[in-house]
C-alpha cells in the first residue's frame, strides 16, 4: 500500500531552488544607495531573501498574509493548559472580531489576516493514550494547509491557536530531537508548576506509548502533533513551490518547520524565524535546526504576533530598499578611494 | 567662577521620578486583555515605560519626534573615515528630501523628522592636538540641544549624522570605561583594516594628550566629544523634566547617555536604547551601563534609523494595549481556577 505522505515527502525532498540572480540584483541595487554598504545589517537580508524565495529582482509585499491555524486537542484532558479548551473557538471569533494581538498588529500595518479552522468540535487524540491523528487524516491536514494559501500572497506569515498545542509541540521536539518531557515544556499560556509538572508527564507518557511507532518526521506528527501544525506543515511546502516567503511564528508554528526539516533541512531554506519565544523550548529548538531569529521580545502568545511584528520590518526594508535615495541622485560623495 | 555646567549637573542630579501610579494603571488594563498575562513580553514593558515617563495612565504617542543632530569633527583629518567630512552635510540635505533610510522609516511609520545642523561649517577641534569643545561652547550646545525639542513630542528618538563621530564616541567610552583606543573602535562607516588602526592611534593619542582634563564626564565631553553629541546630552536632559520618553539609537548616540549615566545613573532612567549596533563597542558601552537594548539588527547606519525601527514597535505596543478586546467584550473564557 502507498503511503498517504508519498506526495507530500517528494515535495520535501525536491524544493526549488532560490533565485541567486535577482538577489544579486537586489545587492546591486542595495550598493548605490545613500548608506555605506551593509550599514542596514539584518534588514538588507530580508530584502535578498524576498527576492531569493520570490524569485524576483524587484521583490514586493503587496499582499502579505497572515495565516493562523486553529485546532483542539485531546491532551488537555490531562490538565496541561491554563485555560479551558473553549478558548480557541473564542478566540477564534476574537481574530475575526479585531479584538486579539494579531488582529490589532494586521490592523495597524495593513496586513491580510485569514483564519483556518481545523474541526475544532474534534479535538485531535489525547496523545497520552492514543495518537492525535491517523495517517490519512494527518495527510489530509497537510493537504488542506497546501490549499489554504491559494490566494497567492506574496509573503505569509504562520501561525496557530490551540489550547493545549505547546504540549504537543513540545512532545514534537523531544521525539525529533531527544529529551524529556522536562527538556521541552514551557509555561504556555500561564500554567502554574504543577501544571509544568503535567505537561512534562503527559509528554513523557506519550513518548513512552508511542516509541516504536515515532519512526519518522510525519510519523512523529501524526502521532503527537495536532491539525494546526499539519496544516502550517501543509503551507510550508505549497508556499516553497509556489515561490512564497514565509515567516515562521513562534514555538509551536516551528514545531511544523521541524517536521519539514527533519525529513529535509533545504526544504524549509524559504522560511526564517520571526523571534525567539519566552516558551523555553523554543531557542533549544532554532538552536537543533541551526536557525537564528529575527528578534528577542519575550513573546509566548502565538497567533502569529511574532510573525506580524517580523514582517512590518520586512515591509520597512522593502520600503527602504525601494524608496531610498541612491548617491547620484542625491549628490552625496561616495567613499574616499 | 562658576563651571558653565552648574544649571546642566543639577538637572542631571536631580531627575523627576517616574509615574507608578500610571504603571499600575496600565499593567491593570493589560490583565484584563484578551491574552495570557505577560505574554506580549517586552511590549507590555514598553507600554509601561511610556505611562511612568509620560506620567500618564493612558500614554500616547500622538506626536512622535526622530531628532537628528548633526556635526562636523576635526579628527576627520587624522583618515579616520571612509567617507569625506563633506557628507555630513550632503546627508542633512537627504534627510530633509526624503532620501535617506530614516526618512524613510518615519515617512512610512508617521514619525516626525526633525534636522538640527550644529555649525557644520566649524568643525570641532582635532581631539589628537586640541580640545574638541572649549567648556563655554560645550555647555551653549547642551544649552541649544535641550531648547531643540521644544516641540513638545510625547516621544522622542535621538539619532545624530558626522562623519568621524564614532571615532570620538570611542574616545569618550574609553575615557569613561577605561580601555584603549583598540578596545573601542570599530568600522564606522566601513574603514579597511588601515583606517581601523589610524582610528585606535587617533583615540590613544587624544587620551594621552587630554589625560590630565579628563577629570568629570562635562570635561571628557568637551575635550574628545563633538557637538551633535552635546545637544544629544541636552535633549536627554530637558526631556526627563518635560516628561517626555526617549529612545537613544545607536553608538554615537549612546555616547551621550553614557555622558549623562556618569554623572548620575538615574538621569537616564527615561531612555530605553534601541538597538545593539554592529559597531564593535556599542554592546560593551552598554553593558558598562548595565543597559539592555530592544532590537539586534546589526545595524550601523546612525542618523536615528535603529531608534525609529524601535519607535515602530513602541507605537505598536501602544496600539495593542489600547485597541485589543478585554476578556469580557470578546466573552473568552478566563484562567481555569
Amino acid at each position: 500500500m502507498t503511503s498517504p505522505y508519498a506526495d507530500i515527502i517528494d515535495l520535501l525532498k525536491l524544493p526549488p531552488d532560490g533565485d541567486e540572480a535577482a538577489v544579486a540584483a537586489v545587492r546591486a541595487r542595495d550598493l548605490t544607495l545613500t548608506k555605506p554598504p551593509g550599514s542596514l545589517g539584518k534588514l538588507e537580508g530580508l530584502v535578498e531573501f524576498l527576492a531569493r524565495w520570490q524569485g524576483k529582482a524587484a521583490p514586493t509585499v503587496a499582499d502579505p498574509m497572515v495565516a493562523i491555524f486553529a485546532g483542539n486537542h485531546g491532551v488537555t484532558d490531562e490538565g496541561i493548559s491554563a485555560y479551558p479548551r473553549a478558548v480557541t473557538a473564542q478566540m477564534v471569533a476574537n481574530f475575526t472580531n479585531g479584538g486579539a494581538a494579531v488582529s490589532q498588529i494586521c490592523a495597524m500595518h495593513e496586513l491580510n489576516l485569514r483564519v483556518f479552522e481545523l474541526a475544532l468540535e474534534l479535538p485531535t487524540g489525547n496523545i497520552t493514550r492514543e495518537p492525535a491523528l491517523d495517517d490519512k487524516m494527518c495527510a489530509a491536514t497537510i493537504a488542506y494547509g497546501m490549499e489554504a494559501i491559494a490566494g497567492n500572497p506574496d509573503l505569509l506569515c504562520v501561525g496557530e491557536m490551540g489550547i493545549g498545542n505547546t504540549t504537543v509541540a513540545a512532545a514534537i521536539f523531544a521525539a525529533l530531537y531527544g529529551g524529556s518531557g522536562a527538556d521541552w515544556v514551557g509555561r504556555g499560556t500561564g500554567v502554574d508548576d504543577a501544571g509544568l509538572a503535567r505537561k512534562a508527564a503527559a509528554v513523557d507518557a506519550a513518548l513512552a506509548l508511542h516509541r516504536d511507532a515515532l519512526i519518522d518526521p510525519l510519523a512523529i506528527l501524526a502521532r503527537l502533533g495536532g491539525r494546526e501544525i499539519a496544516a502550517i506543515l501543509g503551507a510550508i511546502i505549497s508556499t516553497r513551490h509556489q515561490h512564497v516567503p514565509v515567516i515562521v511564528d513562534g514555538f509551536v508554528a516551528t514545531a511544523a518547520a521541524a517536521i519539514a526539516h527533519a525529513v529535509n533541512p533545504a526544504a524549509i531554506d524559504h522560511c526564517i524565524f520571526a523571534h525567539v519565544s519566552a516558551e523555553q523550548g523554543h531557542q533549544r529548538a532554532l538552536a537543533a535546526m541551526g536557525k537564528p531569529a529575527l528578534l528577542q521580545l519575550d513573546l509566548c502568545l502565538g497567533e502569529g504576533s511574532g510573525a506580524a511584528l517580523a514582517a512590518v520590518l520586512v515591509k520597512t526594508a522593502l520600503h527602504l530598499h525601494n524608496n531610498m535615495a541612491t548617491f547620484a541622485e542625491a549628490r552625496v560623495s561616495g567613499k574616499i578611494d
